[in-house]
């Protein structure tokens, strides 16, 4: 199977445990648009849960929880960088983002309670005797010393007076994007038991790859396909991957962490043939 | 001792677990609104795991990460109910919100990392072998069933054409503020592994006193010791507690509601005197 097929298979799986854990709520638009955010994407990170989780022999139904959380997770992140007062984005997926199809108070209600959901699914029973130390990563890499910190000193780049350097980048896109995919990659092991430094390296390299891949994009990349605004860093005078080592310098980077990625796998042998393949995704992808 | 120098015993307790919590983050905005948002509320939550725990024989020790996790998302939730998009308000606890101090974007971030901080918490081991069903029980709680969900209601009601019914309201409120209470009150049980029952009773007629005094206190409270704009309701055509009972009424209600969160403490004696003091001091407060 082609990896945009098996990633597609993964994400229709995620989708569904998704539904369900929102099936029987409320009829109001805070969970119309809860639902409205979890739909669409690509599906990445709920695909490293799964097959990290293969990797250790753990079946899709003793993993599948820990996918959608780290979807809901994902889609809370997206609603509130959206809003208005951060990001303000209109199209996000090819569709308006939360907050131009209902309001704003939608929007961070919807984002909030979505981060909650991803807890809440965290606590299911079929993920077995190691949720604490997953629920325990999970709020280290979605929190103050994670993802919210990467927002914020994205945030205060804005207002900086000098463009940040490689290092600042490098640290900022590690706590906005990296941490919750090294949570998603490492999440069969921890589930498992098992030792999480390999898949962690493997996380570091292709979470950087990832990030650099979207700042390539955001130079290179067709608006239609990618589903949402492009060129708005360059814009803004942000300094990106590609301002601070150019757009070759950029692609030999991204090329190369891929290859450190795949070695950091090497313990697992042709096994983790669909991470690599994951890998190489992130970099070639045109959304 | 008063019930206020106990709340304020265990309050300097609770604040030092989440200074402790917060000590080695980075020196950022949303950080020191993260500090700024914990600071100078009643503890009421906090109070209640502590005190639940003290009757099931938890030492302090054992359950303060706890009272933490609730004060920490207790706190998240007002700096985004204080929102321009949500309520709006600029004073809270007598002093700026954390949108007003800094900006939307700040205010949206530092909510989001409370949240995360609350469940972060929750996985500290001194918590002992219960942690699990007291986070799934926070989650519910908080979220798209719980207080979120009242949020929503709370939001939908104000563009609605017809003001709440008591049935609508207290449904509501049950969401908004019970069930963050029902959480506290019972932690301790469930920290014990014992039978949460007898203190989901308290909670849940503690909980609706509260929201009773709430109503109460916008239309006879004085705005300098609430912190707090009050009126709001009122003035917005609000139906509140006291627009559907009167004012006797209300407080009629609110009393038999303290009689009733009394009598569901009995299976545990005299040992239950400082609930039943808080539940008291609940309905007879300044802000």
């Amino acid at each position: 199977m082609s990896f945009p097929a098996l990633l597609a298979a993964s994400s229709v799986q995620v989708q569904a445990r998704l539904d369900a854990a929102m099936r029987d709520l409320d009829d109001e638009p805070v969970i119309h648009a809860m639902r409205y955010a979890c739909a669409g994407g690509k599906g990445l990170r709920g695909f490293f849960v799964l097959e990290s989780a293969a990797l250790h022999g753990i079946a899709v139904g003793n993993a599948i929880a820990a996918a959608a959380a780290i979807e809901a997770m994902h889609a809370y992140s997206l609603v509130h960088d959206d809003l208005p007062c951060m990001d303000n984005d209109d199209l996000r997926r090819g569709l308006p983002t939360v907050h131009r199809k209902w309001d704003d108070a939608v929007a961070v209600l919807a984002g909030d309670a979505l981060q909650t959901l991803a807890f809440d699914l965290l606590t299911d029973p079929a993920l077995g005797p190691h949720r604490l130390p997953l629920i325990a990563g999970m709020a280290r890499a979605a929190g103050a010393r994670g993802m919210v910190l990467g927002q914020a000193l994205d945030i205060a780049a804005e207002t900086a007076t000098a463009p940040l350097t490689l290092p600042q980048i490098t640290r900022l896109q590690a706590g906005k994007t990296g941490a919750l995919f090294e949570w998603s990659a490492t999440a069969g092991a921890v589930l498992a038991g098992a030792d999480p430094a390999p898949l962690g390296r493997y996380a570091a390299a292709m979470g950087l790859a990832f990030q650099i891949a979207d700042d390539i994009l955001d130079v290179t990349g067709n608006a239609d396909k990618a589903g949402k605004r492009l060129g708005k860093d360059a814009q803004a005078g942000k300094a990106t991957f590609v301002s601070l080592m150019g757009l070759d310098g950029a692609r030999a980077r991204a090329s190369a962490l891929i290859d450190e990625a795949k070695t950091a796998l090497s313990p697992y042998g042709a096994r983790a043939n669909n991470m690599i393949a994951a890998a190489r995704f992130v970099i070639a992808r045109e959304s």
